[in-house]
């Protein structure tokens, strides 16, 4: 009798649960949950209080309905008995981080401070700490702090320490009260087994721990003297990935229909778990989870500064190795902001007519049917500012070569190669600094793209591989499930047999090839013109637009 | 009882007639006339043979079609006797040439040459003469050529002698049978009074007739051994603008039911012919014939060589001054590609459901509700080229700045105000070379947007007057035959009194123009890293949409 695994991802907007067998990988019941409150950027819950500009909370009671609703209904999708069930594992965005009593409480479920906008989890995407983020990296500069430059020099706005210090610089009150100052992908494990833990993924690449340690409480202090005691709210024996933080207590296995007992693994995050569900953790393999956003993971046997990576990691991916994050900030929404604004109606009518055809299926059959370049159309990527390699959040979108000729499918054709021309800067500079790329994996929403992927493929001028599952989170978070219930004895084991491929590969054409790289020259041109400090103009309209 | 005048306009696709009161310039009646042939740019009429790409013909029975059922249409619709006119002017597009046998018949209408390309007209904007273009820019200047700089250090490739020279390379038969190669503007005025003329105006801007006379035999013959007696086809007195060509002929007389006899006025063009309709021919006034593309005629008492200019002609808009022609290759037809390829369904829907607005008028009411700088983006207005100042059609569009949240009419401001600082531009290259600009009159299709009038009058700084009438050129070409008739001494005092502001005057606030001067600063930056060889990028992707 098989046994099997429930991996759950928590995402933006839901939540999904996966039945996986242990044997092979085979997933065999899925189901989602919406989050009721989604994400929180105009108004708290219940009051209706107003949040800020750049605001974006969670409501914990969303994560637990996804354990109560989600993970039921994958059992009973995949008509698997709860008892063949060994373990449960999850992943989630990140950094999502939230304050909490000693006892894992946090702090908006707290008598009397549902109200307050600093009491609830801040979402990855909560963007009202850049002045916070800005003290922490001169500060961190100035000293000539060590860990600075694991991060590409930066420490990004959306990370633990900018979130936590404008916990202290605008509810000083919650701050005292918060005992602990955790990321929700540990906070969840803590619900599923009553135990905290810290996991080495979010620990390293959102909460700075390296080389053993979190930043100096002079360092600390320097921010400001009340800042001196932060890390005392995230100190905890760090715990591997795939290892097992417990196990399932009685009052989560009457929430999830679980037994009670089974393994717990230690959380993660949704895009490093993506690795081994694509069967990609050894060292030069690098995964491009392609949606709205693309992020890529790398592991690597080599320590190196990469500029302008998000973070480099000791076992942040997978035990053992390197563990390299990087990101491209705007993709799958700069094409659907394209397509929502800049389509004209002869455009919408004549994809409604080719049937089953959507905006972005009838511009992307138009563009193919051009020869490289034949739109003489550059674009820059930036319309949700630039992660890596830049790490630049004021630049903005640029498009050049428009003619009264220029067509929609060109436009959109020119943002697509744009985007490729990213991921190409960033796998170059990744091997410039001595860190070897040997093997390009994509999975993500945008795998359905079979245009864009060949367009990558022609302009990285590499074969693309393409991970099997479509919910690779969820299954990479079952992988893990399985370590920890010990079916296997790593996650790179785990990963070979559970892990999978889709059949299909993508391969550049070599007269394409050849024929981008002189527009990728364009697109660096460009790149280093406005991103590195030749022309100013960007961040001027920025500051306009700010300012207006 | 009233003496009248007849002006006829002649366009691109549409010639008008306008019968106007001598004594105080009255517009009393007006017809149009459509060309049944249009523009030819695919196809010869009959044979439909096929014509290459970038060209563009006319057919001259088209503009007798216009003197035969406009003039007759707009003097009924005036309810004026024919027997009250006393003169006929007539304005015609530039450079738009015709070869002819000596008598003026066009070659199009001789006996086997209907099927010939080159036995027609070409039109202003036939753009398949570049290679001669740059044969007569690079010998001139290797010859150190003095005529060069009085167009800006370019010939363009729409004038009479790169299209001369392309009838010479292509069909060498018919230019030796080409007696003469005549401007549409003398061709039609030969047509009315039987004598052939040649005014100043074209053979100045569009002829290189500059100092008494027009590029050397030496010079010519440098350029194609053949092509050294070009200069006989052309040659002939010039005629002063405002002058009498001759008197209407019996013929012409039948064809338009006017009275023989009658003064017809030396010929002219559509834009300079605006500035006496706009009562602007002093020194220091500036008219901005704003449509499609916009059009700057300026006289002065000042003789400089304005870099990027189209040229400089003594005498070329009225007797005395300097006339300098400088011009926008792309504006209006700018805004009409933005709307026609990137304004989406929502917003034609919410356009059509405002009675009576178009889309251009629903952008301009939401654009104009920002404040300046709001939108965070700068664009370059160079989507169909750029002609003055830099003399340049390989350059194409740019903007910078385009985020997620980049909505629509955002754009569409962006584009506005890029043919704003276009013109800011223009306006200071020609104060920088010491040609003082005292006053601006704007003219055109354009006027009809009053927003667009006030970004204009706020990035210039300075208040932007308005011409009377909606038909200026046909206004300034009746202006020319009550001169040509004797009823003024010249086209200033005729201007004076025929010519015609209207009360509007669109004046710039001052913190809107403050608001503007970073950003035009920041135009400047672009205008000068793509447009004056520090970065050659737009050239390239000319280049490579070219090879394609």
């Amino acid at each position: 009798m098989p046994d099997y695994v429930v991996g759950v991802d928590f995402g933006t907007l839901s939540g999904r649960a996966v039945v996986v067998r242990v044997s092979d990988g085979a997933e065999v019941g899925s189901a989602t949950h919406e989050y009721a409150h989604g994400a929180v950027e105009r108004a708290l819950p219940v009051s209706g209080r107003p949040l800020p500009p750049n605001w974006a909370l969670q409501v914990p009671q969303d994560w637990r309905d996804v354990l109560r609703e989600a993970i039921p209904k994958a059992l009973a999708a995949a008509d698997v008995a709860p008892t063949d069930v060994v373990g449960v594992g999850t992943d989630f965005t990140a950094c999502t981080v939230l304050p909490t009593l000693a006892d894992g409480t946090p702090l908006c479920e707290v008598d009397g401070l549902a109200d307050r906008p600093h009491a609830y989890p801040k979402l990855w995407k909560h963007h009202a700490a850049q002045g916070q983020a800005d003290r922490i990296n001169a500060v961190a500069a100035a000293r000539g702090e060590p860990w600075l430059r694991r991060y590409g020099g930066k420490i990004s706005s959306e990370w633990q320490f900018a979130k936590g210090l404008q916990l202290l610089h605008e509810d000083p009150e919650l701050y005292a009260l918060a005992a602990r100052w955790i990321e929700a992908a540990d906070w969840i494990v803590w619900e599923l087994c009553g135990a905290e833990t810290r996991n080495v993924c979010t620990a390293g690449y959102k909460g700075i721990h390296q080389d053993g340690d979190y930043p100096s409480p002079d360092y600390l202090a320097a921010l400001d003297p009340r800042f001196a005691g932060f890390v005392d709210k995230l100190r905890q024996p760090l715990s591997p990935l795939g290892g097992r933080a417990g196990s399932l207590t009685a009052r989560a296995a009457a929430l999830t229909g679980l037994p009670e007992g089974i393994a717990v693994a230690v959380g993660n995050v949704d895009a490093h778990v993506t690795a081994p569900a694509a069967r990609a953790v050894e060292p030069g393999q690098l995964v491009a989870i392609m949606g709205t956003s693309t992020c890529h993971v790398l592991s690597s046997d080599q320590l190196a500064e990469v500029p302008g990576m998000c973070g480099v990691v000791a076992d942040g991916i997978v035990e053992g190795l390197w563990g390299y994050e990087a990101g491209q900030s705007g993709v799958g929404d700069i094409f659907a902001w394209f397509a929502a604004t800049s389509v004209p109606p002869s455009y919408v009518e004549a994809a409604a007519a080719a049937a089953g055809r959507d905006v972005h299926e009838h511009l992307s059959a138009l563009a193919a049917a051009q020869p490289v370049g034949a739109h003489g159309l550059v674009a820059l990527d930036w319309h949700s500012g630039n992660r890596s390699v830049l790490v630049d959040h004021a630049l903005s979108g640029v498009i050049l070569g428009q003619t009264l000729a220029t067509r929609p499918e060109e436009q959109y054709r020119a943002l697509v190669e744009a985007t490729a021309f990213g991921t190409r800067m960033i796998v170059e500079t990744f091997e410039a600094a001595g860190v070897p790329v040997r093997e390009v994996v994509a999975a993500g929403g945008l795998l359905k793209n079979a245009f864009l992927m060949q367009v990558y493929a022609d302009v990285l001028r590499r074969p693309i591989a393409v991970a099997g599952s479509a919910q690779g989170p969820a299954l990479g978070s079952a992988i893990h499930a399985a370590v920890a219930a010990g079916c296997y004895p790593d996650v790179r084991a785990a990963a070979a047999v559970m892990g999978s491929r889709a059949p299909e590969v993508y391969r550049p054409d070599p007269e394409r090839a050849d024929a981008y790289d002189p527009i990728y020259a364009d697109y660096r041109e460009l790149h280093d013109h406005f991103g590195r400090g030749a022309s100013k103009v960007l961040h001027r309209l920025h500051a306009r637009r700010a300012g207006a």
